[in-house]
């Protein structure tokens, strides 16, 4: 729920952020008796867990907020703002899509110190061509003038932008909330192609270290500059999952690997059942992402830990049926490969690709 | 669809943030298609215009995002965060109210400089409070840390805090888009206790000047401190519009009074129709927001746009069901009176009751 790699490179902050996380959704658990009966009442699993869909008269929806956090710098930086749309739609309908959910309608939110229509603008038409990618209608907007209550870089006009998706539970469809991983099955990996919008805040902290206030100008390596290729727009995954649970591929889980890295978002997959994985054969991260781990020094587990590096999504389902998950992934344009399998040991086991390429084991 | 308080006094920047609604609306209205014969397709009007719901097999669902602005400054000010959450649940909520929607959940996204507990506690138990006025589930949540994207006042945690609320429209209801708005049916408008969460930048303005940085201590004459008056949580009144609609009550339009005041958000109750109404009776400001309007010497006409002035959500109906309308609000604790009649001339007449009570034409 908390959403920080400011924090996460300190272990008590880390432990705020969860503290945090818990005590809100303790209260807002406490309103879920407010539906009892009626329409938009939370659904709960066999186990008792909240399984983030609400009962809508038969028909299950889910409802999921995030933002673009400290990526907005970088458009800032570098005046490009026509991107972020793609990093707003990844994070919240790849988070329904994680739910075994199809993403329908989403509305968002700018907070602005003061407007300038041709940001306003370039956002919203960046945000009209994810849409379309994601196949869904953008149905509300707000933009509210906060003044000084909003800060960023240069004397552009700063904002920051978030947004609430909300998707269906196909009738024929079980949610993937964990109950039907098992050992054996495959994990196939998702290829991501930068940062998403996680991790920025570590990633400008090592960049202005080594190149200065201005290192967003400064040429990354891979015939971009640094500017540019942390800008690199999220792809977005929803459709992949959508046609493959149409197509009746049998998938049993899905992570979005956002803050927390692959073993955390892929250890909710797994909780459930208490079951483990072995990852050894994962996406190796860009170029570019290398380039700022060794510019850093970045520890594997820390870097595994801040970005996705370069596996931006993963899912599980019987392994028989992983080859056809990859065949039809890759028709629609996706890099996906088997990255590796589900194991009884309840312990992620992740080979690394990283600077330092290792083994990292998450309990 | 921008929230602003600062630019409302100048003609230049209003037209600014009306250009940059429309030109997001434009945006977001291209995307409508992408839902076509799908779930989640936006509902259009007999007349073409958008009808703020979404069609999902024929359940037929709402969605609308909004924050609680810069009032957040008053409750940094007071150390005092339980009460923000009846203006968050109010500015989403009753926004659904107004198209005859009813609310069922809410998520909401908190941005925030750096975490306190405590805090984030508060502001939690305050929105569990208001969603229990409300009757929704709240089911979702992000807190994201902006470091110094997020400013505020003093040294505490300084935060922006906005929501998404989604609703349904009972399927033996009709939406309240103004088609059956006529002359001669009453207005009916319901009290408001402050400020709700509207012309706030105004508000500490004219109170910085006159009282200095310090002006939440300063007395407000009604034997509470400034702070606490502008503090006011905002009334919800989507349970009423709900159990009216439930009961029968023939509502034909309603106005959730926001930004733009009386004026411009009744006008949209009327546009539908090209009628006018006859505003002779609305309700009084309270006492510190009269103190408020005298100690700025604001004129009567910027005071109504940007303020609520005493009326928080203004309803249309056949005369004869207004008594009975009165009566149920009454029983349900709300104050509500008939406070004029639709009128077929295409120009709202507001007989205004602040400092210097006159007559307000708006066409």
């Amino acid at each position: 729920m908390v959403a920080s790699d400011e924090t996460a490179q300190s272990g008590l902050d880390t432990k705020l952020g969860d503290t945090c996380s818990r005590t809100a959704f303790g209260w807002a658990k406490k309103s879920f008796g407010n539906r009892a009966g009626r329409m938009g009442f939370p659904i709960f699993k066999a186990e008792g867990g909240f399984s983030n869909l609400m009962d809508f008269g038969g028909l299950r929806l889910a409802m999921t907020s995030d933002g673009v956090g400290t990526k907005v710098e970088v458009a800032e930086r570098l005046g490009v703002y026509d991107t972020l749309g793609y990093d707003l739609v990844a994070m919240t309908c790849d988070d329904l899509a994680a739910a075994g959910v199809e993403p329908v309608n989403l509305s968002n939110i700018l907070d602005v110190d003061r407007l300038d229509e041709r940001v306003v603008d370039a956002l919203m038409r960046g945000l009209h061509a994810a849409a379309e990618v994601a196949g869904i209608a953008v149905v509300g907007g707000e933009i509210a003038e906060l003044g000084e209550r909003i800060g960023g870089w240069g004397s552009g006009m700063h904002f920051n932008w978030c947004a609430t998706a909300i998707g269906v539970l196909p009738a024929d469809q079980e949610p993937l909330d964990g109950s039907a991983v098992a050992p054996g099955q495959a994990v196939v990996a998702l290829r991501s192609r930068g940062l998403r919008s996680n991790g920025y805040s570590l990633a400008r902290r090592l960049l202005a270290q080594a190149h200065g206030p201005d290192w967003h100008g400064v040429p990354s390596g891979d015939g971009r500059s640094w500017g540019e290729a942390l800008l690199t727009p999220s792809l977005i995954y929803c459709p992949l999952i959508t046609e493959l649970r149409r197509r009746g591929v049998p998938l049993t889980g899905v992570a979005h690997i956002t803050g927390g890295g692959i073993a955390d978002n892929f250890a909710r997959v797994l909780a459930l059942r208490g079951l483990g994985a072995a990852l050894d054969d994962v996406f190796p991260p860009q170029p570019f992402v290398l380039a700022l781990q060794a510019l850093g020094g970045v520890p594997e587990a820390q870097a595994y830990q801040l970005w996705n590096m370069g596996n931006g999504m993963l899912f599980t389902l019987p392994a028989e049926a992983a080859p056809e998950a990859c065949a039809i992934a890759a028709a629609q344009g996706y890099q996906a490969r088997i990255a590796g399998a589900v194991t009884a040991e309840p312990t992620i086991v992740l080979d690394t690709r990283g600077c330092q390429p290792g083994r990292l084991l998450h309990r």
